[in-house]
Parts: structure tokens; sequence; C-alpha cells
């Protein structure tokens, strides 16, 4: 079943009630990260928490939890659920006071989980995309609860069937609204670098080390639409997805042939997912 | 007392829980506005009521309440309340799902509405500012709950002594992290164009109202830091502050004589929401 956790307590996701002084509900002042997993594990739980941590250092929330605390305590939170397969959603949002922009509060932060049963991630699953210019602020290296352009593109990209849309500042592709991008051409990865303009995602480091395992030359530097348009194969990687390749983008295909690196890198990744969340390891 | 309003019930600020399946609280999906009032009365209420409607349609946020009976709510909020001086705030989140980022739901949006007491506005206050580089997002026009970016400038400036940050875009001025910003050179005012660069603040437009009265020429231009660092005089305009004069800029010190263009706009605009918010008008 799905569950929830705020400040202390367990419950159902609709049990759970925030205060109105959160901060999560007036600015969007706090952080977030989410994982899958099966059988009571916890898909790249380090990485996951890791990033986490480090979000929390760059916006300065206070936090007393040790890493091995929370992780005990996320693993409690997917215990608990009791689901095959689940998203693990955990955010922390400053702490609750009257509302003003400044912070003066050294208050305790407010820690909220969630799990939530989900469909295994599919890498053979073939997406639509579309594109969309990045109106985005530069923040986006950090996983903040600022998400409403992210928002705006995925609504608008589903109401006209796609499943993702593809942000570029002016002709650069930076990634989509949430989910990294990547691109094959002639047997090499193409992938914009971390920077404050995409997320360090966890799906997109592992990809990188899937192909580097599997033989491909990576470049971790900007590439444009007009390289994207006419690229072999596209991949897009995401916690919850994994790797998973385009069909078309803007309405121009891609073939999606069998046997090509796309696909080695697709599969090995479900394969690693599938692997590390077993029950007997 | 404050207090607060949430989808039906008044309550008090500690009083209402919201569920954390409000979008407002995983992605910050929801727009607000806020006004400041005496004596039971909002002001400037019309100018509040149209920018929240105009936001909730760029939104595209269901909400059924007609301006007639919005007005009439939070006028009840504001008599129930009792206060003297109060900050009238209210939000619209989309509505509340299960996380995901597209939007697949036409339910009822979520209203919040607090009344909270403060201090009358000081049009003779001097405000020190500090400079910022911009790095928010393309929808500083609308009024919505991603305010990271304004959090930390303002956390920022405020640790070290400031009371506002001041936005640039590479050399271009574009408002406060919380206000909008003017400039008077030679008896004439300065202020950015409205665009997705700023919010068309309801202070500032009144600032331009009373600016025009006074017979002073207007320009809604962009301006530089350097235009700013040499201007005559600083204004910065919010519909909580009204319209103040900065005395410092990044350590510049502005002189703010008596009977300039600025005080008498400061001092006209204060005036102008006294009368309006008297008891026998």
């Amino acid at each position: 079943m799905s569950i929830a956790y705020y400040n202390g307590s367990f419950s159902t996701l609709g049990g759970v009630r925030i205060p109105l002084t959160d901060r999560s509900l007036f600015f969007g002042d706090g952080i977030y990260d989410a994982a899958i997993g099966r059988n009571g594990k916890i898909y790249m739980e380090n990485e996951h928490i890791e990033r986490f941590y480090s979000n929390i250092d760059f916006m300065k929330i206070p936090f007393s939890l040790s890493k091995e605390n929370f992780a005990r305590l996320l693993n409690e939170a997917v215990l608990l659920s009791g689901e095959d397969c689940y998203f693990l959603y955990f955010q922390l949002s400053r702490f609750s006071e009257t509302r003003k922009h400044g912070v003066y509060s050294n208050d305790k932060s407010n820690l909220l989980i969630t799990v939530t049963p989900i469909e295994e991630p599919d890498p053979r699953k073939a997406l639509k995309l579309i594109t969309a210019e990045d109106l985005r602020y530069y923040y986006c290296n950090v996983k903040t609860l600022n998400l409403l352009p992210s928002v705006i593109a995925s609504a608008k990209a589903e109401s006209v069937g796609f499943d993702e849309a593809v942000f570029h500042r002016g002709s650069a592709v930076t990634e989509c609204a949430h989910s990294n991008i990547s691109i094959i051409k002639e047997g090499e990865i193409y992938t914009h670098p971390t920077s404050n303009l995409i997320l360090p995602g966890t799906a997109r480091a592992k990809m990188l080390e899937i192909a580097l395992d599997l033989g491909a030359v990576c470049h971790t530097v900007p590439f444009t639409l007009d390289d994207l348009y006419s690229a072999d194969e596209v991949l897009v990687t995401s916690s919850t997805k994994l790797c998973q390749r385009a069909s078309t983008v803007d309405g121009i295909s891609f073939t999606n042939a069998h046997e090509t690196l796309g696909e080695a890198i697709c599969d090995r990744f479900y394969q690693d997912f599938i692997k590390s969340t077993e029950i007997f390891t």
C-alpha cells in the first residue's frame, strides 16, 4: 500500500496533513530526491542519499539525521509499504514559520517520505518527444521543489500525446522536463555536461558507466537541436524509467533497430536494476 | 488575530492542515497574490483580484468562484481577523493528486487565504540594497509559488544586514527579490518594462501613476547597474511596503534629500493608502 511519513509519524498518503506554515507550501523552499526499488530494496540507494545530502548542504537546510539513520528510515518506509515495485520519494523543506521570504529561523526542517506502487520500468518502451524552450531558473543542478516550468512543459507535451518534453536554451539541448537526454552518433555518446543547466542525474551517470563498459566513447559536451534530430539514437534517462530510447522527436522518426549500442545500454541498465533488487543478493 | 482559510473552512493559522497531495507542496504548482489593508478594507483590492485571475488563466488552474464572490470571501477573512492593519495573502494550487509532473485531472483547485497583522508601511524608511545576479526562471511576470531564487537572494541579503536584493541579468537591472525597482535621474523615472523578466507590480503601476500626476516624465525601459549606481534617487515598490527610497546600493550612498520627486512619490503613495482605507470612505 501507499504510505507516507511526515516529521516522525507514518500514515497512509491520505492520512498525512501538513501545517500551512511548511515553507514548501509558500515558496517551494525545499529539496527532494526519488528512487525506485523492488523487494524491499532501494535501487542506487547511496547515490540518491548522497545527492539528497549535497542538496541539503547547497540550500543550507538544517537537518541533523545522519546518512546511516536516514537510510534506515527510508528502508523502514519501503518495508512498511509492502509493495513489490515502488516509487520512493523524500523531501526536506526548510522549516515551518509565518510567511516571509528571508530565512530567520534555525528551526527544525520538515521531512516528508512517500512510498507508492509503480510498474517496473520497461527498457524497450519507445518515447515520443517534443522540444520546448527551456524557461527554467539557473539552479537546475539542485532538486528543489520549484518545478513549475517542468510541470507546464510536461502537461503541454502529454496533452498532445507526447511522453516527455526536451528543453533547449536557444539551440543547445539541456535535458528533459523530468529526465536527462543523450544522443548516440556513429557509436559515440553525447550528453550535456553537468552544470547549473541540468540535473546531475543518477541514471545519466549509470548510463555513462554502462556505455563506457561497453567500450563506447562518451562526450559530456552540449549538443544542438540539429544534432538531436540527426542522431542515430536518442536516450532518455531517469531514476524511475532508467534508460529508454526515443522513437520520435518533433515528429522525426528514429528506427530503434535491434542490437545497437542504444538498445544494449537500455537492456543492461534494466538488468542492473533487476539484479541489484533481487531478493537474495 | 491571524486567521487562515482552506477550501471552505476558516481557522487559526495553526489550525489549518494541508493534504500532502496538494500540488503546491511537491511542485509549487500554484499562484498567489497579496495585499495590505486597514480598517476592514483591502488596499487596491480590484488590482490584486484582477491579477490573481489573470494568473489563474495563465496557469490554466480550474477555479469556479466569480470575482465578486471571491472579493466577498477575502473581505470576510479580513473582517474575521479583526486586525487594524493586515497582510492579506491568497493562493490557489492546481489540485490534490498523487505526485506526477503532468496534469491529468480537472479536479477542484485548493484555495488558501491568510490574514496576519503587520505594521503600517513607512514611506520614509530608507532601504539598504545589495545587488545579485538574477538566476530566476522566465515566468517572472506570474506570481507563482516557485520563489526559491527570491528566498535565497533575500536570505543572503538579510544575513549581511541588507533590506532587499536587486536582481540584474548581466548588466540590466530587472527588479528586486520581492519588489520592483525604479530610478530617478534628472527628474525623470526609469523602470524596467513589463515582460516575462519582472512582475507587473500593482505598486509599480501606482508609483508611475503618481509620478505622471506630479508631472514627471516616465520611461519604461531597461536600465543598467551603472544607471542604478549613478541615479539621483532609487525607488523600491511593493504591495506591502508601497514606495520607499534606497539609502545605499552596494554601499554607494544616496542623499535622500527632502522635497524631491522621490520623496513626494513615497509620501503621496502612503497618503493614497491611508485615504483609501479610512473608516468613513
